[in-house]
C-alpha cells in the first residue's frame, strides 16, 4: 500500500522547495520595502463569507473544498486572500487608512489540474484597501514591476485597463446591463476562443451585429499607449459616454512614467478580467510575447460592504507563485543549489567522531550550514551521501589533522582538496 | 452582518504576524544550520493515511477536519507534518539517507480551543530518516536546545525518557501488553492527574497494588542525570530486564554533553508521550518552573512501515510555535516595533508630491521600507497616520527641501527633528 498526495496537490522536496523560497524570499523584500505589512488569516472561512464575495453565490460550492466542520457549521478552504481581509476590515472601522498589506500562503481550488494549475497552490497579494485614487492602482503595479524585476525578469509587460470604459461604452451604444455582463465575459475569452470566438459568442447572445462590430473596435485599439489612450479619449467624445474610466486610466498612466516603468505598460481594451467583483482599474502581467498570466488584480471598491462592512474602497494584485516558478525554471532563471547544506563534516574514524562534532559546533557559530555522520558511516560512505544529496564541500576529520590543527577541505563539484587551518575554511565558505 | 474566523481559527494582524515571523525565522536559522533542509506537503491528505498513522484508526476522523471531495475521496487536513514525510519515504526507498528535513506551517486539529490551544496552529518539525543512533537523537535535541537559546530562553529544560526501560519494567514485573498500555496511558497523565489519580486510574484497571507501587518508584526517580541514571541502572540490573533502554537513555545523555547542553537536560521516567507510535527516545521542552510542553518528540522507528514502506527509522520533534510567542510575550521577549515600516515620506502639498515618490524610490533602492501618501493627505494627517500605525520616522518633503537639498527627518517616538542630507537621512534609517 503506497500512498500518493491527493489529486491536484504536491510535494515539494527539498531542491523545489529552495526554489520556491528563494522566489517567496524576493517577493516579500519587494512588499516589505513598498511598506506592505505581513497578515495571515485562517485556511479555513465560513462558507457563507466565501460565497458573498465570488459574486457566484452557492454556485462557488463546486469550485472549492468545501465541508460541514461536527457542528454542521459550513466551511471552506479560502480560495484567496481578499475575502477574508474583507472581513477583518469590515469588522473593524478603526484600522487605519490606508491600510496596506501583504498575505502569502496556500489557497485552494477544486479545479481541473492541468498545465501550472493545481488544487493547492500558494499565493501572494497586496492590497490597499481605503484609497480610491488612482495612485493607489499605480503603486500597485510599480510594486508588481519591482518583483518580477527583482525575480530577473527582463521582459514583462503590464497590460492595463479599466472597466468603467468598456462599460460606460457598452451603455452608450445602448446595451442593456444583462448584456453588458455577457459582453464583459465573452471579451474576458478572448484569448482563448480568438475574435470569431467572441463575435459567435455575442452572436448567440442576440447582440446585435453593428453594436458588436463597435465593441471589437474598441477592444482591438492597438498601438503606444500614448496613441491608444488618443483613440480611446476620441471615442469617449464622439459618442458622449463618461469619461470617468479614461480619466482614471490617464492619471494611472502618468503616475507610473514617475516609477519609469512606462515602457513595461501596455493599454489593452480587451483586457477585462473576469471577476465580477472589479469595479475599476483592471491588470494583468505576463513576459513578453507569452500569454500565462503571472499576476493580475484592480480595483474593487465593494467587496467591504458586501461582507458587511463601511463602503472601503481597495485595489492590489495577486501573484501565481507556481507559474512565475515554472517560467523561471523553463528560462534558467532558478540555478540555485540542491541543498541549502553547505559542508559536511566528515570523521576518518569512532575516535574522532566528538571533535568533528565540535568542529560542525564551531561552522555553526559561524552561519554555515553543516551535517555530521549520523549513521557510523565510514569515510567513503560519508563522502558517498555528501555527494549524493549535493552538499558542495567536505571537511575531513581525523587524528593526523586535529593535531596538525590542518584540516583537508573537498570541492565536491570542482574535485580538488586542499588542506587547512579552521580559520581559513571557514573564510572560504563563508565567501 | 459581521463575520468572524472559525471557531477556534484567528487572524493574525501585522503587530502579531511581526513577532511569528520573527519567532519562524530564528528557528529556521537553527535548522538551517544544522542542516535540515526545506520540505512542505499538502495540507489536505487522504483520510486512510492520517488514520493509518495515528494508530487510533478511525477514531482520529473526530479529532480532525475531515471531509469528502467531489469525488467522495476520504480526506482530512493535516494534524502533523511526519506523516506526510513518511508517505514520501515509503513511496521513494532511493531518498539519500539520513534525510534530514524540516516542515513549517499550519496544521489543524478539531481540539476543544482553550488556553494556547486552537484548531489551526502553526508547527515547526524537524525530523531523522534512517538513523537508528542515539546520536540521531542527541542531536534533535542540541537543535532544539539551540532554538530556545537563539530565541532568547535562559532556563529552559529538557525532560528525556526512553519508553524501553517503562515499557521492559512492566513486562519484568509481570504486566501483560493490554496493561502495559494502560501503564503508559496514566502515567502519561502525572502532570494533569497528580500521583493519586495515576494510582486510581491502574487500580481500576485492575493493576495489582504492589505492581503500581513498583512503577511510581521507578517514575519518581530523581536527582541529577548521573544519578538517575545510577538508580536507574540499578534497578535494570536487580530486576534482570531488558538493558536496550538504558544504554541507549546513557548513549544519549553523554552525546549531549559534546555539545555542551547537559545542564538542560532533567532524565524523567514519567515521561511517556501520549502517542502510541513512539519507539524508544521521548522528549519534551519546557520553560524552567512551566509545566507547559513547548516542544516534544521522540523516536518513531515503525512509521514508514505502518504508511506501506521499507522499514526505516526516525526520529524528530515538533515546536508549538503559538506557544512559545505566548511565553516568549508574557516574559517581554518579543518587543518588536507595531510595522516594519521604517519611515513615511510625507509631501507638503501636491505639487511635490512626483519629488516624494522618488525620494522613496531612492530609499527603497537601499533597502529602507517607506510609504508615500495614497490619499492627498494633507501634511498633519500624513503624520497621524504614520503616527497610528506607528511607523518610527517621517521625511518631509516640500519646495524649500528640494532646493536646499536638505529634508527634515521627523522621530516619531522621541519627537524630534533635524535638517539632513539625504544621504545622511539614509545614513540613519539603515543604522
Amino acid at each position: 500500500m503506497k500512498f500518493q498526495p491527493p489529486k491536484g496537490t504536491r510535494d515539494f522536496l527539498p531542491e523545489e522547495m529552495i526554489k520556491r523560497e528563494f522566489v517567496i524570499q524576493k517577493i516579500k523584500q519587494v512588499f516589505e520595502k513598498w511598506g506592505y505589512e505581513p497578515l495571515d488569516t485562517p485556511a479555513i472561512e465560513s462558507f457563507e463569507l466565501l460565497a458573498a464575495k465570488s459574486g457566484a453565490g452557492q454556485a462557488i460550492k463546486d469550485e472549492i473544498y468545501y465541508f460541514k466542520d461536527k457542528a454542521d457549521r459550513e466551511l471552506g478552504l479560502r480560495f484567496e486572500f481578499t475575502v477574508s481581509t474583507a472581513r477583518i476590515l469590515a469588522s473593524d472601522s478603526s484600522i487605519p487608512k490606508p491600510f496596506k498589506r501583504y498575505q502569502i500562503g496556500k489557497v485552494w481550488r477544486y479545479d481541473n489540474p492541468g498545465y501550472g494549475r493545481f488544487r493547492e497552490f500558494v499565493q501572494a497579494d497586496i492590497d490597499i484597501f481605503g484609497s480610491s485614487l488612482p495612485a493607489a492602482d499605480a503603486e500597485i503595479i510599480a510594486v508588481a514591476c519591482d518583483v518580477f524585476a527583482a525575480l530577473g525578469f527582463k521582459d514583462f509587460v503590464i497590460r492595463v485597463s479599466n472597466r468603467k470604459i468598456l462599460e460606460a461604452f457598452s451603455a452608450a451604444i445602448g446595451l442593456d446591463e444583462k448584456s453588458r455582463l455577457e459582453v464583459f465575459r465573452s471579451v474576458d475569452k478572448l484569448s482563448k476562443i480568438g475574435e470569431s470566438g467572441v463575435i459567435d459568442e455575442l452572436k448567440n447572445k442576440n447582440i446585435a451585429e453593428e453594436k458588436i462590430k463597435k465593441i471589437l473596435d474598441l477592444i482591438k485599439i492597438s498601438g503606444s499607449t500614448k496613441q491608444t489612450m488618443e483613440k480611446i479619449s476620441n471615442i469617449v467624445k464622439k459618442i458622449g459616454m463618461s469619461a470617468a474610466g479614461i480619466e482614471e486610466l490617464g492619471s494611472l498612466v502618468k503616475e507610473i512614467e514617475i516609477f519609469g516603468y512606462e515602457k513595461n505598460i501596455v493599454v489593452d481594451m480587451s483586457l477585462v478580467r473576469g471577476l465580477e467583483y472589479y469595479t475599476g482599474a483592471v491588470f494583468e502581467v505576463a513576459v513578453a510575447g507569452g500569454n500565462l498570466s503571472l499576476a493580475g488584480g484592480g480595483r474593487y471598491d465593494k467587496m467591504i460592504e458586501m461582507v458587511g462592512g463601511n463602503p472601503t474602497v481597495a485595489t492590489g494584485i495577486g501573484f501565481g507563485l507556481e507559474r512565475i516558478i515554472e517560467v523561471m525554471k523553463e528560462n534558467k532563471m532558478l540555478d540555485l543549489p540542491k541543498v541549502q547544506t553547505k559542508v559536511f563534516v566528515a570523521n576518518v574514524d569512532e575516535k574522532v567522531k566528538s571533535s568533528a562534532l565540535k568542529i560542525a559546533s564551531q561552522l555553526r557559530k559561524e552561519n554555515i550550514s553543516c551535517q555530521t555522520d549520523l549513521m557510523n558511516k565510514n569515510l567513503t560512505k560519508q563522502l558517498e551521501y555528501a555527494n549524493s544529496v549535493g552538499i558542495p564541500y567536505v571537511v575531513i576529520v581525523g587524528q593526523k589533522e586535529i593535531r596538525s590543527k590542518k584540516f583537508k577541505l573537498k570541492d565536491m563539484q570542482k574535485k580538488t582538496e586542499k588542506e587547512m587551518q579552521l580559520k581559513d575554511i571557514i573564510a572560504v565558505l563563508k565567501s
